[in-house]
């Protein structure tokens, strides 16, 4: 009988060449799971604190979970962890497509990268013939190219590649990993790990399907997605998430000119439903997935934008398109063939721009500076051409290549009060303004600010149905921070990174008990909604721990200024939180967590609870040393 | 749609005769569920701190659940509850039966008694027609001659009655109530209350059944009951719960001899094993079970024990027979059948008995007070004997009637240590010294000790499956007083209040996922593991803040000094807890259920989660007022 995990983990040191598996304890799978619980726990436990992240001594893992492979709507997803090069925390991010099943197929939950190549090279895993082979001849190349000439290498059109791109080669701060060409990584920089390990790619072949405990019962869930998506997933079929942009601009929180409007004139221009109207030429999909949520867009000159690179998501366009002031639509998928093809993350590289362009308005960035661009806001030539310099490190790209937060250093003059970074980590197109709740989940989100590691502050009764409600959830509006709400940001946290460490897809909309009987059959264990919000919480914890290891503080929750100025027009003008209703609300978290109020430490009887104790010892190793 | 519950709470003021009907929201019904739920919100809500558990400002509340009268196992139950006149603490009990089926298909999910009749008095309720009505000619009756007398007197033998007992008439402090003469709400002495209110009984009859949101799902989990329980609960119908009495006896933890020892020589003698082969006669059984896991038992001389009182389940076995010394298994048939025919709760009568008996074979009680009687362990016409006296407090029985703890009290000279209760109630037939995490279960049961507020030390694994487990719960010994240890009592104290709220026995082996179906299937929410333990939790905090604005504190939280002293003889000979290490737990405990470590009180940001900020203001208004 299956379980959905291979309980074969690989590792492959690239300094001395060594490779080897290890089998953990089928209740070690229990407790950690996958994902981001697999990634925390090897980081906790591996990892010495303070540690270059662009070093040898950090560690690159690319981790499934239980249902990663298993034939079910949402289940092509994995995770890539390390210290992140952007933060100086813990990294980790989700992607789906086909590369993960892949690496189940080949025998493996997770795959953990230690030391240095010496020379630019490539890991192939075919089942158990696992190779460090020259990538010298990539190096350097397009993403494409390098798919391309590593399939046509390995002689199999089958193999699933993931590399990090000439932006990691360039130890950009923001480079990630793609897969497929066309699913991301994104956050954390992963990709500058990749690169500085001197390691381009990972492919992959397998050929043994993933086993499951109940293969009936898995179809029999499968079958329900199959036939039911359309019904309740058609709009992120029709319009995957792109259908965003008209929504939160209504709504008045449409990240815009780096963040300093909620609303855009040009939204329409750049919205999902223009791009269906124009160049929308097909939808893509990951393993086993019915909605096919994926855009596929296609332009003719001046951007001649490439379709094998895919489209843009809701977070492209409002990163390169709002928050710089573009909306030239063909100049944002110009951009988004860009950030694929060099391997940068979107939100990141949008952001960043949209940062350099308020600098460049407000007198912090010289015409001299821009290499004499007229970088301002709106200018979507610019935007696509800075997307080039910073892959490659060229002119003001060399500057943003390190990220908003350490260029607004650089840059001085106030250019900090511009930055909108948590923990040095670029905002998605999510407002604190419009989403206080979300605001605190950045705050508190181990990799900095994150859209995906908790829940939005819209729709909570349907978001948290059979996680609560308590009672109250329908009363609870987007603009409060009560206690109550931090409760349910809490358990919506603990529920996504949950998702995160199972790896299922929070785009098909499985409901909690979904969940549970998806992990039932698949695993065999007898678990329910209660046991898996604890995985998701052992993984916070640990990613906390992690941060504080790192020398990391309850000052560095916190949100950047900016989200405290009221927008002057649009539906929510006027409206902000405070920093002290933050602040609160942050504490409050804090203890519901089981964390120390003031200093945000978790308390031992948590770590107990959570069956991680270890990891408060590793924390009082570095921390209390000496008492 | 049908939803388990009626949206139907009927409430009687015994005072001035005013009958209502009041219809709370299914907001409410989701949070507060029924039963233990229901009784803590009500007290909380309606009671004035320090009343007079005995006077008519308190209120007797008989609450169901969603699932009571749902045709499927184990949902017979209901709860009683109010102020305890044992404790003097919050007071809730629970029973199987038929009554509580009755009084939802008459239309009501809950009966509130208020105020004191001005003379015996007994309500009925048939359907819409709520009376109070003359009950002169049952006071001083024995259960069974009233039962018979009210059932001809309404002229309808579908009537189910529920009665509180001469013990009850005589406010003995542990006198219960009963339903068919054969279930009792046995704890905290509700029957006194209920006697204090000069009511000796509830006659209830419904014509409409109980109507659920998905009959045919409701039909499919029962039935998988009626087909599986020879195979899973199997051992439940041979002997129920008498075939612990040798289990016990050889783990060495059988209370016996008012807990001086956990080996009793008659344990053979007294056990549902002899039971089967000697004076058992029939099996009996509650409404919708197919287990039948109650005794029925008939002897001859000199005992003459009446089988309409049942049998004696392991609770009473103990308590009247190896507590007190007594292998005679006829002698403790009849001392069951007496506390079933006064109404008194079999648990603290046979503890107190022993405790008397150990006052006497220690002289602190002198021949003189016990009017003659040889009052040695053992004596078990003594035993049978002192039953009759405490129900009607006549000679050593008025001191006894009072309690143990009281009896302690007056009789000075150290009585104290020989003393076994937890907030004055006398503890069940478990002991500490061999389930230490049961022990902190009775610390912080807000009743008192009890035993089914928590869960046991033993198969850990089976009675967290599906909460847990947390990749320890293998390694969990019944000596483990550890911080992990206390989150696994922290969640199986949660789940099985919870199972008091929604009403399902605890007997029936249901798994967690099952009872998650049958919420569902009954209510027609959409429900999880998750939110069902917070339903335990919320209603377990309400009882707690209870105690608290009555004056209790953490030092009642407190185990019996006995109880810290080790056997000299058996398997656990030697070992007991350290008050060090319980207090430690208790405060391990405190800090997983959101109350302060040193204090004990729910912090506020618990009880926001939890929805029942409400209740915090009101323990301030009384705790903290003028500070």
């Amino acid at each position: 009988m299956g379980k959905g995990y291979t309980g074969r983990i690989l590792r492959v040191n690239l300094s001395n060449g060594n490779i080897s598996v290890e089998t953990p304890s089928d209740t070690w799978y229990r407790t950690y799971f996958g994902g981001t619980g697999t990634i925390a726990y090897y980081l906790m436990k591996e990892l010495e604190p303070g540690i270059d992240p662009l070093g040898p001594e950090n560690k690159l893992i690319f981790a499934t979970g239980p249902v990663t492979g298993v034939p079910i709507a949402g289940s092509g997803r994995n995770s890539v962890g390390g210290k992140s090069p952007l933060t100086g925390a813990i990294g980790f991010t989700e992607a789906g497509g086909f590369w993960g099943p892949e690496l189940k197929r080949a025998g493996y939950d997770a795959l953990i990268i230690e030391g240095k190549a010496s020379k630019p090279s490539y890991i192939s895993i075919i089942d158990d013939k696992v190779e460090i082979r020259d990538a010298s001849q990539y190096w350097g190349k397009l993403a494409g190219d390098v798919e391309d000439g590593i399939k046509a290498e390995l002689g199999d059109k089958g193999t699933r590649v993931t590399q990090c791109g000439i932006a990691g080669e360039n130890l950009v701060r923001f480079a990630c990993i793609t897969n497929d060409l066309t699913h991301f990584y994104g956050r954390t920089g992963m990709g500058a790990v990749m690169g500085s390990k001197n390691l381009r790619a990972v492919a992959v072949r397998g050929h043994t399907p993933v086993e499951v405990a109940d293969k009936a019962k898995v179809s029999e869930i499968a079958k329900f997605m199959v036939e039911k998506w359309p019904e309740i997933a058609g709009g992120m079929h029709e319009y995957g998430t792109t259908g965003t942009i008209v929504n939160l601009n209504a709504a008045g929180g449409l990240p815009t000119r780096n963040f300093t409007q909620g609303v855009f004139e040009g939204a329409e221009d750049i919205s999902g439903q223009t791009m269906n109207k124009t160049i929308l030429i097909d939808r893509d999909s990951c393993f086993a997935c019915p909605i096919q949520c994926k855009r596929v867009v296609k332009t003719g000159a001046p951007y001649n934008v490439d379709p094998k690179y895919g489209g843009p998501e809701y977070e492209t366009l409002g990163s390169l398109g709002s928050t710089c002031g573009v909306k030239d639509l063909e100049a944002v998928c110009k951009g988004n063939e860009l950030v694929a093809a060099y391997v940068l993350d979107s939100i990141s590289t949008g952001v960043t721009i949209g940062f350099a362009m308020e600098c460049y308005e407000k007198g912090l960035l010289t015409k001299e500076q821009t290499g004499g661009v007229d970088l301002k806001f709106g200018n979507g030539p610019a935007m696509v051409d800075l997307i080039t310099k910073i892959a490659k490190r060229e002119g003001l790209g060399a500057l943003l290549a390190e990220g908003s937060a350490r260029a607004a250093a650089k840059i001085g003059n106030g250019a900090e009060k511009l930055n909108v970074t948590v923990k040095g980590q670029e905002a998605p197109m999510h407002d604190p303004r419009l989403k206080m709740g979300l605001g605190v989940g950045y705050m508190l989100s181990p990799t900095g600010a994150d859209h995906c590691h908790n829940i939005h502050d819209t729709g909570y009764e349907k978001r948290v149905d059979g996680l609560g409600p308590w009672g109250f959830v329908e009363t609870i509006k987007a603009t409060d921070l009560s206690t109550k709400k931090m409760a349910i940001l809490k358990v919506g946290t603990e529920w996504k990174i949950f998702d995160n460490c199972a790896q299922l897809c929070q785009f098909v909309p499985w409901s909690p008990d979904q969940v549970v009987d998806i992990v039932k059959a698949v695993t065999g264990w007898n678990t329910s909604v209660y046991e898996l919000t604890k995985v998701g919480e052992r993984a916070y914890n640990l990613a906390r721990l992690f941060n504080l290891r790192e020398g990391f503080t309850e000052r560095d929750d916190a949100l950047t200024k900016k989200f405290f100025t009221p927008f002057k027009e649009g539906a929510i003008a006027g409206v902000a939180p405070t920093p002290q209703e933050v602040d609160r609300a942050k504490r409050d978290f804090y203890e519901l967590a089981g964390w120390d109020r003031w200093t945000g430490v978790p308390k031992r009887w948590k770590l107990e609870e959570l069956n991680i104790g270890w990891a408060g010892d590793e924390y009082d190793r570095v921390n209390c040393a000496g008492g």
